[in-house]
Formats: structure tokens, sequence, C-alpha cells
């Protein structure tokens, strides 16, 4: 590689940005200059919503006892010494809102985008050089957080200009967890059995309509999730051939509901989508699963030598996968589920909808 | 399910023998009860050797200056606190030798084994209760401690009878690893560019092998490894087509190495296999990789959100995969590489031969 395209490489993927340590890309590194005004090749936003992460969110609330005061300067503390919103102890991030303040002529290229634009990140805040000036609100029902602030996109990250037939709020949250849906339709198969572990959560029920539109009537859906509320979500959306309340940090009374509720049949599925927000899932998902099947772990709460050393331990054959957020067309096929099931919109709408 | 048949699946999987936290399965668990005397369904072994996983290897010799009497300790307390070899930072455990001293039934027509036959688990040693009266030697050099102590099996756990025709300490070798070459044989597909990161390590001259096998002589095998004499070995093997120095945990150095020794070519890899027993190297993994390529993470030291959050700020559709270290037939897998490749046996002969 000549220097100058190693440079390249470097500018787009946003390396020089990162202050600690030195020579890292931008998402493990601890610290990143988030000085809030455009270097070469980069594209400034202005931000007025952060959608954290729903491990991260959850970790934070708790920490903080749900006292939003404490929980902003929690987030503005998380923000000053990293320079991005990017939660310590999860690991993870969420995504921003905001309009295009000064934009790269190439990003402009690609993503269609001019300047006054409103657009989502479909990268992780993990990912961004942010500077926050302060936190107007927090919304503890949907993890959001209103701001005002400055984002930095590199060339390399993702984002999707927001629509105008669906509610902003809707498209944030459908978003953020776009992945899980258009990932699941790739490995998923007409017929197949499919189990999704935190049914009720936001990824869980794009994921239940993305899987029935791919398994198709013949295929079976086995929906478990632990908060009464969000079961009756479940079961309002009307998508999931079975729905059973169960916690699945213990294993053997999660196999037990599975059995009880749906007596008779293999309990273990072809294809087991692991949507939780919490930790210690790894082995009710593998025991979940027919020893030959497929998982997707799509939870940031995963452990990866839990969910290896579990399968081995079992002896379990298992293919599994770790969700990557990203496809092509991952935004779009989030979105048109929002328009395809008018229960999941309705949904969407009680949870984060906002008055109009 | 019935109560009774509930309790099958517990005492199956050794939740009988979990002492903290209750009710959770032996791998996860904090501590386990380690009394070396038989409860129902449970096969006693006599055990011999420990062969530590490189990654918990690296980081107790690491913590103790590679002084041996420090690492026993440092062993020993582990085992009397955890009542099993789990490493508490790694996360991971490794394989141990013995012979059979009390067999439960089911289990020994199923593995066909009798009192006094000599086996190697094919489970990690996080999953199996442990009792170490004495250590009395380490090998630095193979990662091997020489133990007195008794370890339990419970019906769940796999393991391998030794053959007759492999010395034994490369049988463990092998088999401590022999998940790698047997998942990568089921991605790989003829033809294909493949990438090893770690390829010198013992995963690694084994994936090399199988990946050799399968993707035959129009296929192109592109081995990275850091360490000089890892590398020398690689170059012997011979059957890798691109041999390169590189520090994986560098991405942009790493990617810079492959193009400089393989020029005029797309350093991406259709699929990419991770073997590498130090943390860090998920981005250099993600970029080596197509961006509509495989991944496959072998190494305990990958991070989940790392991978995951990594792929989406960096917009690659890579399909990522967890190295599952159990497949129905890895063990002969991995054996008969050695027997079908010399070269391989040499290298295995010179780390981990013991005089005869």
């Amino acid at each position: 590689m000549s220097s100058s395209s190693e440079q390249n490489i470097a500018r787009y993927l946003g390396i020089h940005r990162v202050i600690e340590p030195r020579g890292t890309l931008p998402q493990p590194a601890w610290k990143l200059d988030n000085t809030p005004s455009v270097y070469p090749t980069e594209t400034l936003i202005d931000v007025q919503k952060l959608h954290i992460d729903s491990a991260s969110f959850t970790q934070i609330a708790k920490v903080c006892e749900r006292d939003t005061e404490r929980m902003s300067k929690h987030i503005l503390d998380i923000v000053s010494q990293r320079g991005k919103m990017h939660n310590p102890v999860t690991g993870s991030g969420g995504v921003l809102l905001g309009t295009v303040e000064q934009v790269d002529e190439d990003f402009a290229q690609e993503h269609h985008l001019t300047g006054g634009d409103a657009i989502v990140s479909l990268t992780s805040l993990s990912w961004l050089p942010l500077s926050l000036r302060r936190i107007h609100k927090i919304h503890l029902d949907r993890a959001e957080v209103e701001v005002e602030g400055k984002a930095i996109f590199f060339r390399s990250n993702p984002l999707a200009k927001l629509p105008h037939d669906l509610q902003q709020a809707l498209v944030v949250a459908a978003l953020d967890v776009a992945g899980a849906p258009a990932r699941v339709a790739t490995l998923a198969q007409a017929g197949q059995q499919v189990t999704v572990l935190g049914a009720g959560g936001t990824a869980g029920l794009l994921t239940l309509c993305a899987l029935r539109q791919k398994i198709g009537s013949n295929g079976m859906i086995i929906a478990l999730e632990y908060s009464e509320k969000a079961l009756q979500d479940i079961i309002d959306l009307g998508v999931a051939d079975v729905v059973v309340q169960a916690d699945a940090t213990h294993p053997l009374d999660a196999i037990e509901q599975v059995r009880h509720v749906y007596p008779a049949h293999d309990y273990q599925a072809d294809l087991t989508v692991n949507v939780v927000n919490v930790p210690g899932t790894e082995f009710a998902t593998i025991l979940l699963t027919k020893p030959d099947g497929r998982i997707l772990f799509f939870s940031m709460a995963t452990s990866f030598t839990t969910a290896a050393l579990g399968a081995e331990g079992m002896a379990r054959q298992v293919e599994m996968h770790i969700g990557n957020g990203y496809m092509r067309d991952c935004g779009s096929v989030a979105l048109q589920l929002l328009r395809d099931y008018p229960a999941l919109r309705a949904i969407f709408t009680k949870r984060f909808g906002t008055a109009v």
C-alpha cells in the first residue's frame, strides 16, 4: 500500500480523531477528539436526540436508581471523558438523530445529502465523536435523551435520511435495531421452527414480523419474553404462534415453560434468535436450539466465551452467529415492516410515539 | 416437563455440583463441588495432565512473570477457589488427560469406555469439577501442567479415547483445538481465498491443513503470524500460499503488510479465520475480509461487542461466527490431519513431543 492510500483508509475510518490509545480505530479507542468543527473528509451533525442502546440505558438507569438528573450527569460525564457516548461498562452505544450542518462532498454524494437534512446514524454512538452542551430531558420509558450537541461522521459511518411518512421517534427506535430483522431474514428458511428470546423488545417485535414474512404460514414461531407488559404486546402483534413467559437466565426453567406451553412437540428450534437485553442467557439459547441448528446472538450482553464454551461443554454442534448490526438494506427492511404491520406500528407508537 | 425428566436434564448437565450461584450450569458457575468421588450418573477420572487454553496460559504466565513456582501456586489457587481450572480473567479453560477410574454405565456405553482407558476431555476445563493434590511440573513451551488430581465428568461432557498410533502429547495438543479445523471445513468452499490470523499457533496450523484439503489447489490461503518462530513453522508446513508477518492488533499495519506481500490482488478474503491468542484483533479481521464475506472467530480473546459494533461502525455486512469447539467428528478430523501431513506432525513433535 502506498502511504497515501494508507492515509486515505485511516482518514476514511476516523483514526485521526483518536486520542487514546493512538493508532487504534475510533470504536475501541478510549478517548476521541470531539472538537465540534470539521477536518477534511468529515461531516458535522447538529444533534438533537440520543437513543441509547438498551443494555447501556438499563445499566445507567440502574446505577443512577432511575433518577434522571443523576442519569444526565452520568451521561455527560461519559461523553466528556471519552469524547463519545460509549458506555464503559456495557461497551455499547446507541444511535443519534440530528440535522446535517456541514457535509463532506463525497459523503453527500454517497448518501444523497444536503445541509439541513434530518438524519439518523446507522452506526453505533461508540464510533462517533460527540460533544454535548446540555441534556434537556431523559425519557425513561424509551431510552431517549434530548440533547444539544454536535457529532462528527467519517466517510465509513453509515446513516439514513428520515422518511416523511413515519413518525420520527418510531423511525429512530426501529433503525437503532434494524440489523436484527434484516439479518434474521438471511438466516431463516421457509417452514422452519424459530424461537425468539426477548421477543417483546424493540428488536424482538421487528424480528417476529421479519420471521413471519420469511418462514411463511407453515413455519412455527415461538416467542419468549419475561416482562408481562411486553408479553401482552407480543400477543397484540399476533404474528407469533406460541407465546411463552420465561426467564432466559434460568435455562432449565425456560425449557420447562416452553414444554408446558408447547407440549407434544420438540421444544428445540431450527434457529434461535437472542435479542435479550440482560446477560446470562447464552445457555438457555443453546439448550432451546436443535444440536445441529443455528443461533443468532443479537444481544450486546452476549459473552463470547460463555457461548463458545457452553456449546462445547454441552456437546452441541450448533452454528452460532454474532449479530452484525449493519446490512446494506437494513434501514429500509425495518421501516417497511413498520409500514406492513399496523399492529407493530401501534405498539411502536405507544412505546416511542410523541404527541403530535 | 415432568419433574423427573427435568431432574434428569439437570443431572445430565451437572447442575447438582454447582455451589455458587445455585441453579446455574457448571461452566458459568463461580464454584463447583469438586469432591473426588462419584454421585450417580458421574464418571471419575484420574488426572495426569492439564493442557491449559492458550489465552489463559499466556495470561497466567504474564502475571507470574513466567516463574513456574508462582504459576503453580496461581493455578492451585484458582482450582481450590472455584473447584475447576477456570481462569477468572480470560474465562477459558483447556483440556485434561487422564485415565478412567470409575465409570457411569450409560457414559461407558456411549463412549465405549472401560476402567483404565486413557482419555482426553473434549470439553473445556471450565466445565469439569477438578481437585488437584499437587503440580509436578509446568512446561512453559507447551502450556502443559503435570498434575496429580481427580476430575468428574457428567453425561453431557464429551471426551475422546487416546489413539495408539500417535504420541500422547501430540494428541492432547491437537484435540484441545480440534473444533477449529473441523468447523473451518464446514465454512470454506473450493476455490475461495481464505486468510488465517494467528496461523502459526496450534489451531492455526491445523486450520491451514484443513483449509488446503477443503479449498483445493485453486484456492488461496494467506497466513498471518506475528512470531518469527511460528512464521518459520508455517513456511516449513508448506500449505499456505502467502505467508505474512504482521501484528493483527494494528489493523492498518496488518493490511499494509498483506498488500505488500500479495500485491496486485484483493487483500480481502472470502473467509477469515481468527485463531489469535491475544485480544484486540477483531478490527483487522473485519478489514481483511470482503464486506460480504464470512469470519470465524475461534479465539477465546474475541470481544463480542467489539466485533459486532466494529462491523456495524465500518458498514461491513460480513457474517461473523462464534467458534464452537464441539463438532461430532472434530477429534477424528484433527487427528487425521496429523496423520495426513508429516510436516504438521513434525512441528507438533517439536513443540509438544516428549522424549520416548
